[in-house]
Formats: C-alpha cells, sequence, structure tokens
C-alpha cells in the first residue's frame, strides 16, 4: 500500500515537474531575445555614391579592427540606388569582395533588384539576397542587432 | 488514512504549482520586454522631398506586402521639414490617407507643427501628433520597434 | 510510516521547488534585457554642417524639456565630418559647452579625429573621446539606447 502511494506520488510529481517545464520554458522561449554574439551590426546603405560606399568600406575596416579580439558580425544591406555598391560593375567590388572573404554579410534587397533589373548574376559573386531590405533591417535589429544609418 | 495522505499531498502540490507559476509569471514579466506584436517598425522623416515621401510609400506597401501573412504594424513619425509630408496640401495626401486606411499610423511632431505654426485641421484626416518626435521615436524603440530611417 | 512517507513526499517536493526555481531564475536571468534607465537617446552626427548642428541642438533642448519630469540621457556621438561640430573652434561651440554643463554627453570619434588630425586639446573643453565612434553607437544600443540620426 505504502507503495502504491509512493508511485502515484511519484507519477503525480513527474507530470507536475514535466507541465512546469513546458510553463517555465514556454514562457522564457517568449520572453527571451534570440541568443546573439556580442558585438552586432547592420548598415543600411540607400545611396548610389562610390564616396560614400568606400567611406563605409573604411569605417566596417575599422569597426573590425577595432574590435579584433572580441570579435563583431557585420551586415551590410543595400536598398535602392544603394543596390549599385553590390553590382559586379561596382566601382567598389574590389573592396567588397575583399570583406565578404573577412566574413562580413552584403545583403542586396529584392525588391530593389526587381525595380531595377538587377539579376543574381549581376551581383558581386558571395552577395545574398533578401525578399525586402527594409524587412531585413526590422528582423535583425529584433534580434539584438545594433542599427547604424552611415 | 490512505485518503488523508493523498489528501495532504493534493494541497501540498495545489498550492506548490500556485506558487510557483507566481514566481515563473512573476519572473518573465520583469525579464520580458513590453510584449509587442513580431513586426513592427517606426520610420522618421525629415525631408520637404516629394520623391523621397513616394519611394517610402512605395517602400511600406512592400513591407506590408511582404509580411502580409505574419501581419506588421508600420508608424512613420515626421519631423521638421519633413512634416510638409502629412499637411493636407502634402503632395502626397492621398497615398498617406490609403495608407492610413490600410493601418499605417503617421504621427507628426508637435514641436514641429508649433515651429512651422501648423494645426491639427491643417494635416490629413487621421494623421495623429505627439508631443516631440524624437521622443516618440525613442519610446517606440524602447518598446521593441526597429528604427528606419530611409 | 504515516510520518515517513510524509517525510519523503516533503524531501522530494524540496528538492523539486529548488531546482524549478534554478531554472526559472536561470532562464530569467538570461532573458532580461540590461538594466537601463527610462530614457536613453544616442545621436549621430555625421555632417559638416553648422545648420544641422543648430538644429540638433535644438532638438535636443526640445527632448530635455518634454522630459524635464522623467529626465532624459543623451548621448551625441560625432564621426567624420561630424568631428567639426566638436573642435573648439565649432560655430556652435557655446550652445555644445551649454549642452555639456546641462549633462548632455558630447563623444567624438577618435578613428576620425586621428583621421583628420585633430587632437585632444583641439576640442571644446568637456567633450569626450571613444576610440571608434561606430562601436559605441553599438554598445549603447545594445544597452538600451535609442539610436537617433537626424
Amino acid at each position: 500500500m505504502v507503495s502504491d502511494i509512493l508511485r502515484f506520488v511519484k507519477n503525480l510529481l513527474l507530470s507536475l515537474v514535466a507541465s512546469l517545464i513546458l510553463i517555465t520554458q514556454g514562457g522564457v522561449a517568449e520572453a527571451a531575445p534570440p541568443k546573439v554574439g556580442k558585438n552586432r551590426m547592420v548598415i543600411q546603405i540607400n545611396e548610389d555614391d562610390s564616396r560614400k560606399w568606400n567611406t563605409v568600406l573604411g569605417n566596417i575596416h575599422n569597426i573590425r579592427d577595432e574590435l579584433a579580439r572580441e570579435g563583431a558580425s557585420i551586415t551590410v544591406v543595400a536598398i535602392g540606388p544603394g543596390l549599385g555598391m553590390l553590382t559586379a560593375d561596382s566601382l567598389v567590388a574590389n573592396r567588397v569582395q575583399d570583406a565578404i572573404a573577412d566574413g562580413v554579410r552584403f545583403v542586396a534587397c529584392g525588391r530593389s533588384m526587381q525595380a531595377q533589373q538587377v539579376d543574381k548574376d549581376d551581383l558581386i559573386g558571395g552577395v545574398q539576397i533578401t525578399s525586402a531590405g527594409y524587412v531585413e533591417l526590422m528582423r535583425l535589429q529584433q534580434r539584438g542587432w545594433a542599427y547604424i544609418r552611415p
């Protein structure tokens, strides 16, 4: 009889623990910002201006240099007239390629590509495509990335 | 006697569950960023430039299209020279009205209205007024809205 | 025998509570956004344009006025051509000094200072220096500061 009671208590407790863990994890999952590394920055480029592109590429170099020990994730999102930075015939194509090789992520706005009739093949190799640049910028910020508009 | 024990165990467990739920919810409530829908974006307009206004209205259309299934909350805050976008005689008044009808929120900076002697009646119907545009931008960001400066 | 069972149940429950509190607190601690004051805003200045500087100084005055009761922390980060706002010979030097006296924090980008051969002595008294302006902007955002690009 005692063992019956103990089995009853044990089962009750097991289901209790299970349901509480569910509650806890559910709540925490909702509350927790997605796990991100410490240093994450998303940079928005809207200008068709190679001087600005060069400045930003210099900035990125400095930021990575500054954070060399800690590491830093940098994403550049090119939208509208800024798309020209990421096409194969861009005046900064070589520097973009170098930055990609260094781990910087460059993303072209798919909507802007459509509007300007730019194909994937027209982009610098390694450039990624997102369906809508501003949506990418929103999602990254909401995952804890800092937003920079140079 | 067995039923006494079971009743004792049951009551103990019930109060345990109740207090743990309190702990859990209390903790989570403190930790949780304010509950916001997933997709929230606040767009700052500072320019007196109808081409830019049209671009932004097109962007908003695309963003809403892109997020049609999930839904998206979009607020546009017009500050300083950007206020002209939201006056009744704005070149984009019709498009702003359509966007308001679609659920986009447009907010005029009250300080800029004062400085430019713009009254509530001078604004497109449905445009809201905030006392200071930059404060609104701060508050929304701190509530989890992504910031976009087109 | 009943007391044995009760002791068994009691110990089981105590360890259960202890482990669940650990789970809960562990999760919550991880989920919590960094504790920051309510009103914090970091403003980025990139332009060599005294009209813009004056506008921003006016904005800061309005923001502080608007939030006089609650209080507000405001940091201005000057980068690249924006550095001129914070040099001793700046056209807005007096207004910057007044704002510093009022508790606004002005920060010069150290990388921009190097590039433009600007020394600490060339800056308005009370202006701080950060090694890289964009890194400062990232760190503040990730600590819950709202970002404003006027």
